[in-house]
């Protein structure tokens, strides 16, 4: 059983307000960050997403650096942990108009952590889900607290040796996996799909921006298919080649062996341990 | 200010653990009904469409007499109220993966109500919202957390003599209010839009449906500015004629006139007070 701390609004607590509309309509947003050794080292990405979230939102702004702080206080004396910092628009009256003075509500968790080592040095099976994405500008790129048809989709499969599904739109591209940014190494170009009109704008895949040309593209599941190389990326997990998917399947390529030593050298290292809860 | 009593799992409280899934991804339902005299006439309607939700989104079926129950407790005493019912996934784990042994977690809580009888007797002013719909049909018609689009509506204007926002789904049709459903009676048939695709199938539709014949179509702008009367329909609020939308205006016509009487038959009479907080 994993270790979980808890807080909210900077108090140790585990419970908030029945009318808080992060619970009464999955008004918020929330960051889930992978931490080593006490250390958060993609924190400012982090704090950048949710501030421009908060933003889109209009929810008030948090202090991110008592965020910061109170991620660093919990995750105290843990080597490999997961935080997941958690912003609503805070207590509510009824009714989905809300007021631009709202105080928000920080909720932050830290567990213990293990990643699954062989998914790093092997690569992982990835599905299709049938489940699709809807197209919703006015929410795209975004990690807020809706995420309904995220859950349908990893609902489809149950079983421990697929570690993913891929979502496609209503209108048929490859977007992400459930809970990953994907990459594709396409005609000798490293690409990933617009999170323009659908889907979540990673913090790893802002990451892999930083240190590599990246095309936005509407990605086909005929071109994912005919890729060189495909990887997923993850706050949490890292780069995870992939494997396998459909009637495919590849070797841990090259770009995604680069990304995986540019990741141990900023302080997130391959995990060593065996298997793992790698959600 | 309004009273308000709320009770988790069917025991006074008024806090959820950060855990539970409808507040780390909306993953649950909820119903909104009017009570009066401490009963809630449409009560059935709600009890199947949160089993529906229940059933769609693969949550554990609560117990509905026992949710019923919890209703008439908390409003007994109280001559108007509104009751929110909220059922959740229940307490998870990290990642969105769930158990389907999961128990889920039932959220009741009322407040007093005073309704604005204006809205009724001569209608309202409805304004169309920028903020689409996306189409997702795997969502469509249920009343689940993942309430955003509304939010982002609602927070389009905020003057009190506005009642209600229009919402267009991403291909251009009108689909809904932001908070009620939507009828017309166009060239001399009474419709009203399709929730195949996106919207909630309210219970207040349903009951319109179960004593009107109603015919369920894509609805463009166009047919709506040229419809002979147009309402809006809200478990909580009734019937609200509509008065003026666009370039538009219309007085109350003898379809809403009737169906604000059979509300009055079944238990819903009209509010006689003045004003309000009537979202």
């Amino acid at each position: 059983m994993s270790l979980t701390r808890t807080s909210v609004d900077f108090v140790d607590a585990d419970r908030v307000s029945v009318a808080d509309r992060g619970f009464t309509y999955g008004d918020g947003l929330f960051e889930t960050l992978r931490m080593v050794g006490g250390c958060a080292p993609l924190w400012s990405r982090h704090a950048q997403r949710l501030a421009e979230g908060c933003a889109r939102l209009r929810i008030s702004p948090p202090d991110m650096a008592a965020i910061h702080a109170e991620v660093l206080r919990l995750a105290n004396g843990l080597d490999d942990a997961v935080a997941r910092v958690t912003v609503t628009r805070g207590v509510g009256a009824r009714g989905y108009a809300f007021s631009d003075d709202a105080r928000p509500t920080v909720v932050v968790t830290v567990s213990s952590l293990v990643l699954d080592a062989s998914a790093y040095a092997e690569g992982i099976v990835v599905r299709q889900c049938a489940m699709r994405l809807a197209v919703q500008p006015a929410l795209a790129g975004m990690k807020h607290l809706n995420r309904l048809e995220q859950v349908l989709a990893r609902a489809e499969w149950n079983t421990p040796d697929i570690a993913e599904g891929l979502m496609l739109d209503t209108e048929g591209h490859v977007v992400c996996a459930t809970a990953a940014n994907l990459f594709a190494v396409v005609a000798g170009r490293l690409v990933t799909p617009s999170v323009d009109r659908c889907g979540v704008a990673g913090v790893a895949r802002a990451e892999v921006g930083a240190v590599r040309e990246v095309a936005q593209v509407r990605l086909s599941l005929a071109a994912l298919i005919e890729a060189d190389e495909v990887f997923l990326t993850s706050a949490v997990r890292g780069i995870l080649p992939v494997r396998v998917f459909a009637t495919r399947s590849w070797q841990p390529g090259p770009v995604a062996r680069a990304l995986q030593a540019h990741w141990r050298e900023i302080g997130l290292p391959l995990p060593t341990g065996s298997k793992d809860s790698d959600r």
